[in-house]
């Protein structure tokens, strides 16, 4: 039984207790908020002590692992003190939003690491996971080109998009990441094309909402990656990975396979999964499983914070390209 | 080259015209009307003499072949006077409306039969035919079970119907053609349900609107035949096999592959295609394309008047059985 | 919180105990099966005291619900005794392959029957009752034609089947109540086909491996139903409803979304979710919860056992019908 | 009656030959081509004269217009020859290698121009076309970004790589007309990789076997490329539209609709069509009616020579981003 504190009771940290608290071989110990009404609300649910402070449970000699969900600014610094004192740590994604403070961490880290799980959650869509799987079996040949749409169904409250560190860094970064789980190989050259096509007043804030990216391996394998902070028709999740032997495509997910024949459309399907929390339910249950079945068995854990720091590079040299309309080379 | 006399220059007629003066190796050398402007109008178009009485072009020596596209009252007369000319014949269903002429008229065509082509347009839709070929290659195992859908997209006009020998013998001797010749075997054993729902005044006629159709073969293999007389939605035509090893369905066909993505609707495709002379654009193209090259070729013709005795059969039995509400036995 | 006894700790009472222990209005407190390793074996994962006699549990004043799990010739009798000790009940289908004693159960009950539910999963699929509420709602106007595919993957051992009460009691008998409930009406014509076609020594037991059956209700709506115990491509559960204003289908669901192009087939899809307990995953949740909060709330259950014996009725006339093969009756 | 002349009885012109004979308003009075076997070979199938020089048909009284099939190295002269002849021109793509030529021919065409057309198939697609129309129409609101994919089923020969102009002016220039249609807008920025990812030998040639390739309009709208010379799955031609109010998908062509199901695999479709001549037949004949309807009523032509020139500078731009692996501007 792995005990685990969750650190935030947010809504990240709601969809984490319930799945920890679910899970077999783990147990809910602890969950820590500085609004305790927040924690409270958890534990009533799910068990577990309620605590404020979340030192207090990242020292606390009953917890073996907490899942770090609090606001980014605070990530590397539970990361850290949670290392530092022995557990074994989920954190959410980003690392932070400053790529120097991110690589401090990771190389404050040092062997540690090797007990930092990142969580990038879409590499556990079992879709997602499947192609990398049959990429790796070689069912499409030698990987050539990988095609992602990623479009959030509605723009983010404009209070939450002044402290997101920008839609690259906020949410092409979970693209990033699969770009380069996919590709099996970093991009060396990255080109974005960044528009404000419907919120005009994301100027003010540096930002985009609609957003175009291309990258290149050293190999010349070629990735693109189309983005939009608002799809009318929900959440469009999609991948395409192109290769000599063929191609594999992910689609987006319904609530029911039903059909509709009618006198005006001749058939006509149902909404998609809304949103994160719905489209990748399956996706932070296996995170979670996997985070506690490595940790469990002291194997190697399938996204570190190295993963982290390169999607956080990607991210930056995304955000460069689009503010000066040039290509970025990575080294 | 095979020259060929339209008689009929009606709906059926027009299109088996347009498909004779394409083809490669056939010739329209003349087209039959009691309208002569009908006929005129096909001949002003696609080339070819312009006559007004049938019987002128199956005697004519220029004439190879006639297709009959005439009122179904007038088939066995002409098909009779053709094949005792020496034409080649390719009929439309049915041969008649009454079995006991239809039987007559095979025996009278005695081995001159194997001249005479039924027009069961569907057996040459591509992908009915590929389900066929695809059973015979064992793609599918040991044929079970049989599913088809039938549904027209509007009821026909009340005047039509009148003289139609109802929508057994109408509308449903396609799909009991169909499932002769996908099931492989003769059906033993007829039971159908016949329902009045939205068209009341075919009762005057002895006529249903809705029906259905279970058949068994000797050997214990299963049909469903669901069919309607008004889909809103289109002209619905679906065929399922089911099998020891697997299964195959023939989906709709649609004018494009265009899918839209809306607020209010996540997928809607497009119309289905309407109506038999769209839907079976390539199955009439086709058919006269294997009657063309059987007849050139001397090699047997794919669909006989004995096919078309036998499905006359069936939807006799079927009319029997849905308004008895009994099983019918057939020997 | 409504505490729940399970009664048989087998392959379904697995189900309902994980359900229930993770429902947030619910406490799984005790499981009871002869052989006691199978009880603490759920018990040991979900809590609750585990018990060998179910008289025991339903005896047990901290007991508010059973749900009875045990083979089908114990539930008329636990039923009953639940029933009279006051305890609200979920039963597994069928009542009883017994028409007669499941008849003279619903009458013993009395104004019980409304604290017992009968297991009739299939309603609480997403998928079909979404075309119930569709229809209730007129969006395929008057309903025509019901057209049900009900294909096991595999053929369930021979020892099995013996003491199963044959297809239609056992299988079919899920849909017959689908269609009773999406016809919204009482099915008056039975006609079934039964055939042997790949499991011959069924013959011994008077049961067909391939069944089709056809009903018909008295305002002329109509159904069909085909039925396989062996569909090597997986567990085959589709409904399609066509109505005067259109048509809905309900198809059945895959592991992943992933399509496969390659060099053979361009494209290609993964396996259905196999058998009933993972292609009714969500069913058996939302089963559970609908009994939970009508009996929490004191409302109507879904599903009685009325249903239950309307249902074995038709299995019943489906029996008579294949083996007479001819139609049968219902007043 | 529109008397036309096919200049080039290769593969294209038999198919452009085909549509003319069997277009109502219009009549294959020559076909000229200088192996004269060809010529007669497609006359002899679907009439007219054939000749060997195609100034001969251009300067023959009967002609009215010209479809120029001929070698790329020819287009400029043919049509410019026509069009002072006083002809109308159907001219298949590129107009020229060369953007200076292809320049000073529409320079050199001056107001004879509007009755020169641009043969860019594509935008007859039915499928294609309902997007540019629903786009109109606003059914997806303001287009924000486009996504089309472009793979042929197998490379072509060398030698016909090595006078291809390389894939951006072969291959990629059809896409970039479609993107400069759809977008209704003029990029004015380029972004393309290229990589030689199967067939080392094209960097003696300085082409790509693999590129992706972004744009960008004035006023911010978005669009991607991806295109390989060899999709071992078929002929892929997909087009995606994404706007304010929604999203529009052109998917691929297949021969049949039928899906198998089988033990290995739970759904199995069939080949797409094949290459262009298969893929586009429709595009074919409606482009074709599309020039033979303008010219006879006098109405503006869909394509012009402008076209023509601004796919091939996008061509040319993308050829040197490829090249320098830096963002092009245009103005």
């Amino acid at each position: 039984m792995l005990k685990i504190a969750i650190l935030g009771a947010g809504r990240i940290g709601q969809v984490h207790a319930a799945n920890v608290a679910r899970h077999k071989d783990a147990q809910l110990v602890m969950v820590a908020d500085p609004f305790i009404e927040n924690a409270n609300a958890l534990t009533a649910l799910w068990g577990g002590r309620a605590v404020q402070d979340p030192l207090e449970a990242i020292h606390d000699p009953a917890v073996d692992a907490v899942v770090i969900g609090t606001p980014t600014d605070t990530h590397v610094e539970l990361m850290l003190a949670a290392a530092n004192a022995g557990k074994a740590v989920l954190c959410e994604k980003p690392v932070d939003l400053d790529i120097h403070k991110a690589l401090a961490a990771e190389k404050a880290l040092g062997e540690k690491a090797s007990r930092v799980m990142l969580g990038f959650n879409r590499r556990f869509d079992p879709g997602f996971n499947e192609i990398h799987q049959r990429i790796a079996k070689g069912d499409i040949g030698d990987l050539h080109q990988v095609v992602i749409t990623s479009r959030d169904p509605g723009l983010a409250p404009l209070n939450y998009l002044k402290h997101s560190g920008g839609i690259f860094r906020d949410m092409v970064i979970h693209d990033f990441d699969l770009a380069r789980w996919i590709l099996g190989e970093e991009p060396v050259e990255v080109f974005a094309t960044g528009s404000r096509l419907f919120e005009p007043s994301l100027e003010a804030l540096g930002d985009y909402d609609t957003v175009m990216v291309q990258l290149r391996t050293a190999s010349g394998k070629q990735c693109q990656i189309n983005c939009s902070r608002q799809a009318v028709y929900g959440y469009d999740q999609r991948l395409e990975a192109f290769g000599s032997g063929g191609m594999m495509i992910n689609d987006n997910h319904r609530e029911t396979t039903v059909r509709h024949f009618g006198a005006q459309h001749t058939e006509v399907r149902g909404p998609l999964l809304d949103f994160f929390m719905q489209r990748y339910t399956d996706a932070y249950r296996l995170e979670i499983d996997a985070f506690i079945q490595a940790i469990s068995k002291g194997t190697a854990l399938p996204v570190t914070i190295h993963d982290g720091c390169q999607a956080l590079r990607l991210a930056d040299a995304a955000q460069l390209s689009a503010d000066t309309q040039a290509v970025v080379k990575l080294n």
